[in-house]
C-alpha cells in the first residue's frame, strides 16, 4: 500500500493559476503581505511535505491498531503524538490564526488546502486538530478577557486540543434537546453535569492539555435551542488538578479507528461562560461554514486518495485485452486502458479538481467576507460562502464515499481485502456524510435557509455572479454551464410559490442541480486555465452533466 | 440490534399473487407434485422459521469474531457449525436437488428465497453452503459415474461443502491466465500443484470433509481459457488421509467476516477429472446464471435487511418537527414523518420489491429453461435468463450497497457505530459488486454476449415479451413502462451500426436503463396484483425512474 502523496504543483496551478487567488487576497489588508504567490506556492511546498513523510505513514497503523481506551484512558495509535506534537511545534495549527493570537496570518485557503491532504493522508489522525481552528475563533469572538488569557493562544497554537461537545444520545440532528445542565455558582463559574456522545478527541495522549466547548443548559433556561449556553471546560484546570470530566468508552466504528469517538461524562465539571446566555447555538453556528468547508475537503481529500491508489494500481494490473491500446507482447493489458476503468477514474479526477475549484474559491470568499473594507464586497462574499457551502459539504462528501467505492472496484476482489488500503478509505469516507450536519441537513439548509428565506434574492445574485465569470471565461464548455445557470434560475424561480410539504422531498435533488451547475463552472474555470490535456471536461460532460437536467426535472415534478 | 426477521406472506405474495408461479412451474412435468401453493407457501414459512431462529441470531458474532485462521486450521465463528449441521440435516441444501440425488425435488425459486433470506440474516454464513449448488450442477452433469457415486449425494445434501477455486493472484477477472498445473498419472487421476485465492471456505470446521472444483492447465494445454480443465480435489481422500491441500492464510476483508476467504495451496495433491480436457470454463460457465442469480438474491436480501433496520429506527427516533404530522405531545417527531427519510426509505422498497418480482421470474423461468417439454418455450426461458441475470446481478448489488449507505444515514451518527448494525450491512454489501463477475463484466457481457452477438434479435423477443406482459397488466403505470419499453428497442436498434470502442465506456449505463425499464415492468405486476397501499409505485416514479431517460441519453450521446 502506497501513502498519500501531496501534489503542491497540481494545488499551486488551480489555486494561483485558474483561480488567481492572490489577486482576490493581496488587497485585503490583513493579508497584504501574506498573499504573495511564490510565498503561497513556498507554503504549500512545505505543508506537502510535512503531510507525505509525517502524517500519511502512520494512516495503517491508525486504522488496524487505532486508539484504545482503558480506565477512562486512551492511548493513540503508534506515531500519532510524535508526529502531532511536530505539527504544533512547526506552527501548522496557526497558520491562518492571526498573528497577535501566536499565529502565521497566511490566507485561510492554505489551512484549508493543508487539512483537505491530512485527511486524505491520515482522516484519522487529522480529527485531532481539525477541530482547532472553530475552537480559536469561538473563544476570539466569545470568551472573556480572563478566559482568552488563558486558552486564547494554546488553542490558537494548538499546544492543547479542543473539542465541540454537542451531541447527547438523544439530541444528534436535533441540539434543542439537549440537556446537559450549567448550575450558577458564587464565583462566576458554573457546574456542567450531563453526558455527551460522538466526541471526537474527547480523551487522548496527543497534548498535555484539552479544552472541552460544552453546549449545556441553565435550570432556568427555556426548553429547545434558545436555551443552551456554551461552556468552556478544561482537562486540567490552572492548578494542575484533573476536572471531573471522564471519558466512558470509544465507539467501535465502521472507519476512522485513528479518532476516538468518546462518550463524555461531566460530573459537575467546573466550567465558564462562553458568550451569551441562551446564545450557545449562535456561538457555534459562527464558525460552521469554515467547519463546513473543511469537511467538504476531507471529501475532496479523501477521493483524492482513492483515485491515486486506484490510478496507481490500474496502471500496474493486467487483465483481458484492452478494446483499442493492445500490448501484443504481453498476455494481457493494463486496466486502465479498458474503457469502464478508464471512463470511473477520470470521472473521480472531475470531482476532485473542480472540488477544489469551488473549495478553494469559497475559502478566498471567507478571507473577503473577514477583511474586505467594502462592506458590500464582504456581504457578497458572505453570500457566496452562505450558498457555496452546504452544497459542497453535501455533494463531495457524497462522492468521497461513492466514488472511493468506485475506486475500490477497479480493484476486484484486491479491493476488498485490507492489503491495498482502498476499503479504508471508503470506510473512513462514509461519517464525512454525517457529521457538522448530516447531509440531507445540507439539502434543507440550502433550500429553506439559504435559497427561499430571502425569496430568491441572494441565490438569484450568485448565479448572476456565476454567469457573469461564464461570460469572460474562454472555455468551449461555457455556452453549456450558461445554459444550466439559467435553467437553474427559472427553477429556483418556481419554488416561493411551491408548499414546503412539496419541496422537501426534493431538497436533496435541488442541492444536486446546484452541485453540478457549480461543477459546470468550475470544469469551465479549468478549462480556460489548462493546456488542454486534462480529461476532467471530458469526464464531467459524459459521466457526471447529464445528472443535471435530471435532477432539475425531479424537483420541477414535484411542484406540480 | 435485531436480527432480521423473514416474513413469508411478503414472498408468498409476489411468488404466488403477482407471478402466480404455480401456473408456470405446476405444468412441468418434474415439479408437478411440488408446485402446489400450499405447499409453497409452507416451505415459505418453515424455511423463515429456521432463518430467523437459527441463522439471524449468530450474525454479530460473525462480524466481530470472525472465522480464524491457526497453523492452517479455520475456527468459523460460534454457533456457525451447529447452525450449519442442523441446516443440512433438515434438507434445506438439496431443497431444489433431484429426489434421485436426495433431494426434495422443488421449485428453484424455493431455493433462491431460501438463500436470499439467508443473506439477509447473515450472509457470511450464508456464503459456506452458497456454493453447494453449482458444485452439484458441476458433478451432476460433467464428473464420471465413479466420482458422482462418491461426491454426488453428499453434495447434493450438504453433508460436504464445496468450494470453487479459480481465482489465482495474477487472474481475476482473466481466468485464462491462470497457471495452476495438473499432471496426469499412471491410474487416471492428476496431481494438482498451484496456489488459488479468493476461495470462500476453502477451510473450515463445518463439515467432515470439502469437496475442491479446480480450475487447472495440463502441461500440453495452450494458453488462455482453452487450456482449463476442470478437476475435484477433496480435503480428505476415502481412505481418510488428508489431501496436501493447504490453507495459507485467510484474508482480512471490509465485511463478510463470518466467511473465511483462503489462499489455498495445492501441492502436488490428488485429483480427477470433471468434464472435458480444455472445457473447464464451459463446466462452470452452464452454471453461472444460477450463481448469479443467487448473487443479486443477496444484493435484494442485503438490502431489505438494511431497510428493515432503517425502518424500525426511523419509527422509534425522534428528533425536530415533522412538516406535517407533528405531535406536540412530544418534543419532537419520529424521523419517519420527515420527508427525506420517508422517500428514502420507500425507495429502498421499491428496489427490494421489484428486484424480488424480477429475480423470482428469472428462478421460475430456469426451471420451465430445464424442464418444459416444448424446445421453444425452453430456448424462450433460457433468453430471459441470459438477458435479466446480469442486469440483476449489477443493478442490485450495486444497490444493496448504496442503499444500505442510504438506509446507514437515517440513523446519523448512530449508524456510523457498530452497536445497531447497519454499518456491517453496508461492508458486507460491498462484496456483490465483485464476486461472480464484476458489474463491469455483467455489463459488458449484456450488452456485447447477450445483446449485440445475435444482432439484438433475443433482445427484441424479449422487450416483445415484456411489452405484452405490460399490455394485459392493469396499472396506472403501464404506458409509462410500455413507452420505456419501445424507447430502449429503439437504443437498441441504434446498437449494431456503432463502433464497439464507442460502446466499451456506455455498458453500465445502456445495463442500468435495462434494469430501469425491468423495474417498471416489475412495478406494475405489483400494482396489478396489489391492494393499492404499497409505496413502492409512487417512490419509483418520483426517486428512481427519471434515471431511466438520463441513461438512454447517455448511451445515444456515445453513438455519435
Amino acid at each position: 500500500m502506497n501513502a498519500y502523496r501531496p501534489i503542491a504543483s497540481d494545488i499551486g496551478f488551480i489555486l494561483l493559476d485558474v483561480l488567481r487567488a492572490q489577486d482576490t487576497l493581496a488587497p485585503l489588508p490583513a493579508l497584504a503581505d501574506n498573499a504573495d504567490p511564490d510565498l503561497m506556492r513556498q507554503v504549500l511546498e512545505e505543508a506537502g511535505k510535512f503531510v507525505g513523510e509525517v502524517v500519511a505513514p502512520l494512516n495503517r497503523d491508525g486504522d488496524e491498531i487505532g486508539a484504545r481506551w482503558q480506565d477512562g484512558r486512551v492511548t493513540m495509535p503508534p506515531g500519532f503524538r510524535d508526529a502531532y506534537q511536530a505539527f504544533w511545534q512547526a506552527g501548522w495549527p496557526a497558520l491562518s490564526a492571526a498573528p497577535e493570537d501566536g499565529g502565521q496570518g497566511l490566507p485561510t485557503v492554505l489551512e484549508m488546502v493543508l487539512y483537505e491532504w491530512l485527511s486524505a493522508a491520515n482522516h484519522g489522525w487529522t480529527m485531532a486538530p481539525g477541530l482547532l481552528h472553530g475552537a480559536y475563533d469561538c473563544i476570539k469572538h466569545h470568551a472573556s478577557p480572563e478566559l482568552k488569557a488563558r486558552y486564547l493562544e494554546k488553542v490558537a497554537t494548538g499546544e492543547w486540543l479542543a473539542t465541540m461537545c454537542l451531541t447527547e444520545p438523544h439530541a444528534g440532528s436535533d441540539l434543542g434537546l439537549a440537556r446537559t445542565k450549567a448550575v450558577p455558582q458564587a464565583d462566576g463559574s458554573y457546574r456542567i453535569s450531563g453526558t455527551k456522545i460522538f466526541i471526537s478527541g474527547g480523551e487522548h495522549d496527543l497534548t498535555d492539555n484539552i479544552v472541552h466547548l460544552v453546549l449545556a443548559r441553565l435550570p432556568d433556561s427555556p426548553p429547545g435551542p434558545k436555551g443552551l449556553s456554551l461552556f468552556l471546560v478544561p482537562k486540567f484546570y490552572e492548578n494542575g488538578s484533573r476536572s471531573p470530566v471522564v471519558c466512558e468508552r470509544i465507539e467501535e466504528k465502521m472507519g476512522l479507528h485513528g479518532s476516538p469517538t468518546c462518550v463524555m461524562r461531566f460530573d459537575e465539571a467546573t466550567g465558564w461562560l462562553v458568550g451569551e446566555h441562551g446564545k450557545g447555538l449562535n456561538a457555534m453556528f459562527l464558525m460552521m461554514n469554515a467547519a463546513r468547508l473543511h469537511v467538504a475537503l476531507q471529501g475532496v481529500g479523501l477521493l483524492d486518495a482513492a483515485w491515486q491508489k486506484a490510478d496507481a494500481y490500474a496502471r500496474d494490473r493486467r487483465q483481458m485485452r484492452a478494446p483499442v491500446r493492445r500490448d501484443p507482447s504481453q498476455p494481457a493489458d493494463p486496466i486502465i486502458e479498458h474503457p469502464a476503468v478508464q471512463r470511473l477514474l477520470d470521472t473521480q479526477r472531475a470531482w476532485v479538481d473542480t472540488g477544489r475549484v469551488i473549495a478553494y474559491q469559497t475559502a478566498i470568499e471567507l478571507d473577503v467576507a473577514k477583511h474586505h473594507p467594502d462592506a458590500a464586497r464582504r456581504q457578497q462574499a458572505q453570500q457566496w460562502c452562505a450558498l457555496a457551502t452546504p452544497v459542497l459539504k453535501a455533494a463531495w462528501t457524497d462522492q468521497a464515499f461513492h466514488g472511493a467505492s468506485d475506486c475500490l472496484q477497479v480493484f476486484g476482489g484486491h479491493g476488498y481485502v485490507r492489503e491495498w488500503g482502498i476499503e479504508q478509505v471508503v470506510r473512513d469516507a462514509r461519517v464525512t456524510m454525517i457529521y457538522e450536519g448530516t447531509n440531507e441537513i445540507q439539502a434543507q439548509d440550502l433550500l429553506f435557509r439559504k435559497v427561499l428565506a430571502d425569496g430568491g434574492r441572494s441565490f438569484s445574485t450568485w448565479l448572476d455572479r456565476l454567469d457573469g465569470d461564464l461570460t469572460h471565461t474562454h472555455s468551449p464548455s461555457a455556452p453549456r454551464a450558461r445554459r444550466d445557470v439559467d435553467a437553474l434560475r427559472d427553477l429556483a424561480a418556481a419554488l416561493p410559490a411551491a408548499q414546503p410539504t412539496a419541496l422537501y422531498p426534493v431538497a436533496g435533488d435541488f442541492l444536486r442541480a446546484v452541485a453540478l451547475t457549480l461543477m459546470g463552472w468550475a470544469v469551465c474555470r479549468l478549462e480556460a486555465g489548462a493546456n488542454g490535456t486534462s480529461p476532467v471536461p471530458e469526464a464531467f460532460g459524459r459521466s457526471v452533466w447529464p445528472e443535471c437536467a435530471m435532477r432539475r426535472e425531479m424537483v420541477r415534478a414535484a411542484l406540480n
